[in-house]
């Protein structure tokens, strides 16, 4: 039966992303996992022989993809004006905070700051899922015809932001800073662009 | 002994603003922190009778209290010109996240993102924190004449900018995404001293 085989792995992965999004690694147990994924204590390590370790690389690994392609449709349903399209962005995070009881927020961060000095596996995972992250909106900018050197500073700006506001907004249970820190990305965005070679304004 | 009691707790919520800072709240237990800081586990609940809760509150507004005047200071050798204090802040930060091998960063953000939905004691905790740490930079801000909405809008970037920095610089263990992000953020700073009314650049 490998349909339903394929569908526990998928269930196990997916409910792990969710406790580690919303209670950490160490607040995440296999337990909690085996009940929330409705999938016998024994299959999580016929899956996942390794453990835990190996299940939450999984896990956040899955949820970094599913992430990304969502930030990457947003920033597609402003079109192509990257000052926009970064507003809508940081809006668009707000909202979801505000549907969710500020709950539905970055899938990796709880995780990356928990085990950045102490799992170093799980801490070269969160490395490469902001990476592949950071790639990502320097191709995105990258395309408006700025530099390399440019688009990282302002992947970076973008990436720590949409992060710094998650915490934030779900501290304070306020979509402020999230709706804040969108006018300034959006500013370093416009900003930079103007300031491109050959732009009319540049200086 | 008066002295030597107080002694006892300071070490006791020293100890576990370390353990929460690096650890998170769901993997610091009481027997460590009652190792760590060569106390009776007793006399953990003998300061802290309501037990980790109300320890971890203790050691959050300790912790915080410390790390706001650290920033303070740092802004503060910098002299009175807010572009260049902004980006020597977040060029201190990467320096000692490279001295601390990565790990001596915000003692408030891991606990903040794993309580903001399963603890609602700590999530208010950790929200008066931000909030204090926002307000003493609006005020920092708001000595240069910026007005009130724009300072805010500055100093959540700061501490969103900051707090971004630490989760990326960390995870990739590189000061490169701090030092970075003190250049934008330092930029927005002088964009909005130069847009002041009657500053000789306004627009």
């Amino acid at each position: 039966m490998p349909d339903v085989a394929t569908g526990t792995r998928e269930r196990i992965v997916e409910r792990t992303a969710e406790l580690l999004r919303e209670r950490g690694y160490a607040g995440t147990g296999l337990k909690a996992i085996s009940i929330g994924a409705g999938a016998p204590f024994g299959s999580v390590y016929h899956f996942f022989p390794d453990g835990k370790e190996e299940l939450a690389a999984a896990a956040l690994r899955h949820a970094a993809d599913g992430y990304a392609t969502r930030v990457s449709d947003v920033l597609a349903e402003a079109g192509y004006d990257p000052v926009a399209a970064t507003r809508h962005a940081f809006a668009h995070a707000a909202q979801v905070l505000v549907d969710t009881d500020f709950a539905d927020a970055c899938p990796i961060a709880t995780v990356a700051l928990e085990v950045a000095s102490s799992n170093e596996t799980l801490r070269q995972v969160t490395a490469e899922i902001f990476e592949g992250w950071l790639a990502a909106l320097d191709a995105w900018l990258g395309a408006t015809g700025l530099d390399a050197e440019t688009a990282r500073r302002l992947s970076t700006l973008f990436l720590a932001a949409l992060e710094g506001g998650f915490l934030l907004s779900r501290s304070a249970q306020d979509p402020a800073p999230m709706l804040a820190l969108g006018e300034s990305v959006a500013d370093a965005v416009g900003s930079a662009l103007r300031d491109r070679p050959g732009s009319p304004s540049a200086g």
